[in-house]
């Protein structure tokens, strides 16, 4: 079977099976979730520790031309993001640079001038790492981050099995301009709009104060728009074994887009795009209303969870009609 | 300047420069040990945080024709034995894979059943990770563990700028049993002698034991013997600003190294070869005696620390005259 075949969440589905079966569950004790969240949780005496990590490979994750600063930047924010939708706050980085002995320098310092400036953004200390040759330059990230834990011992955290039937979703912030920008810059475009776009695509910002007023208002299910909204739903849907319903017309999409982008191409951006790292929150009415009154980012009711494993996360038109996407987001290992 | 020119170790003093002069300081507040030892140290209300990360990249750190279940061995145990050079307990590890996506995956199943069995063997869970899509495949591991803190809030470590001067070094098992193993592979040989260096290579063991041990005797420097004894000890004379003699003639040889190469190879092996994963200890002589009787494994004494930041890490014969070495130890990233 050729690793194409069965793509990343296959993958990761079958490596977390062997773990499972062969790892004492003594070394497990104090892993209040594994492998399949945004991040993993530890138990702490006085709280839970929260730690994920992330990696950025040339030509597969950035263009070669991307300047050395917003990889940086990007490498750290992609991990902010897993701490946001755990509703954490970041700690501290382990950062791995994988570079051929021919690279100049000066790329990796300004690689980590973008990285430090996030972590100076976002109060991260840059710990430690390590340095290797490799064929393929990449940078892989480790980040660690805290929650609290409940009277009873759980942490207080958004998981992808926390949803419950009947509950609303929404996001923050706006859809699909990362995936805008990325197109403008393939195509060459130019002007403000493109600029601006870009930016969404190359500077994206973190949702940890969203993250941390969901836990405040009492929602306990999130996941980040890494690799396209609809995909990344449907990893709630089978984590918490629920359909999702997702309302086309509601979907915050950001505005520029409309300027260069037929609505179509809009419309798939904002729904299978990716890396806008803007948080999925799904909980009750009253409990997202709390939320955006303290996150300090715009909340937008999308759809709501359906009481059907096998509904999928279906996208619907005015009619109720579903809308077919072209594809339903990125899954780097296949072909 | 160009990557081959600065070095690993060049690269890394340029970055930690470029994070200490552009982060806040209360980013790092809680950070007591960073970028520069074995593993960065952070604190808990109750202990202390490891954190290490360390990544085999196909063909730069393994052979491609080296058993995926070995690969997954030793990419944790280079993070362990990092854990054990601070004298720390591991907890818990996050595992990135970089695949090309014609890869079978089989190979990445034998490579986390390897995994699992360092995890198992030495009680570290596996708490999640990423696999990403890559031209050059890599496995990347970031593990933390935990230390205690002393009374004063300083946490209970093996620091590699721990050393005084008149302090005796030490170091545990035998050496350079992995480099003959990578020797008799690169050279077609075979046999038992063969096999047994060729386990060496393949499947270390971290000394996280000795570590512990060291740790209770009093011992508060070490370094793990990844890249060769005298590089590695190297770091720490800079760190501590001292010199170190070691004595030729006291080093632990792994003894079936003589049985394939000649006296000269043997010593090279020893000294400079490198992923033995033995422990560096520097300390008093009743300290090494207590942490000998503790360690479960053989602690030699080999040479002392000298008041000298200029001498660096000299290898001396009977005579008392400095043995020169073809190699220094390895920097992956020197041309």
């Amino acid at each position: 079977v050729k690793v194409s075949d069965l793509g990343e969440f296959g993958l990761i589905q079958r490596l977390s099976e062997i773990v499972a079966g062969r790892l004492p569950t003594e070394a497990q004790a104090d892993l209040l979730l594994g492998i399949g969240d945004d991040a993993a949780v530890w138990r702490l005496s006085d709280g839970a520790l929260l730690a994920t990590t992330d990696t950025l490979v040339e030509d597969v994750h950035f263009l070669p031309s991307t300047p050395w600063q917003d990889v940086g930047w990007k490498a750290l924010v992609a991990n902010l993001s897993d701490i946001a939708a755990m509703g954490g706050a970041p700690e501290f980085a382990l950062v791995t640079i994988g570079l051929p002995h021919d690279r100049q320098v000066e790329a990796v310092d300004e690689l980590y001038v973008g990285l430090t400036e996030a972590a100076g953004a976002y109060g991260v200390a840059i710990a430690g790492g390590d340095i290797v040759r490799s064929p393929a330059f990449f940078v892989s990230i480790a980040l660690t981050g805290r929650a609290a834990l409940d009277a009873s011992g759980q942490p207080l955290v958004l998981r992808r099995d926390g949803a419950s039937a009947g509950e609303v979703i929404a996001v923050t912030g706006a859809l699909g301009g990362a995936a805008g920008g990325l197109r403008a810059l393939q195509g060459g475009l130019d002007g403000d709009t493109t600029r601006l776009l870009v930016k969404r695509h190359r500077r994206p910002q973190p949702r940890l104060e969203a993250g941390r007023a969901a836990i405040a208002a009492g929602i306990r299910c999130a996941i980040d728009v890494s690799d396209g909204l609809m995909q990344d739903l449907g990893h709630v849907c089978q984590a918490s074994r629920l359909g999702a319903t997702v309302y086309r017309d509601n979907l915050p999409v950001e505005p520029a887009l409309a300027e260069l982008f037929t609505a179509e191409e809009v419309l798939a951006m904002a729904a299978t795009g990716g890396e806008d790292y803007e948080l999925v929150l799904v909980g009750a009415p009253e409990q997202l209303e709390r939320a955006r009154s303290e996150s300090g980012v715009p909340i937008t009711t999308i759809g709501e969870m359906v009481d059907d494993a096998d509904h999928g996360a279906r996208l619907l038109d005015e009619s109720g009609r579903e809308v077919s996407l072209a594809v339903a987001g990125w899954d780097h290992l296949r072909a």
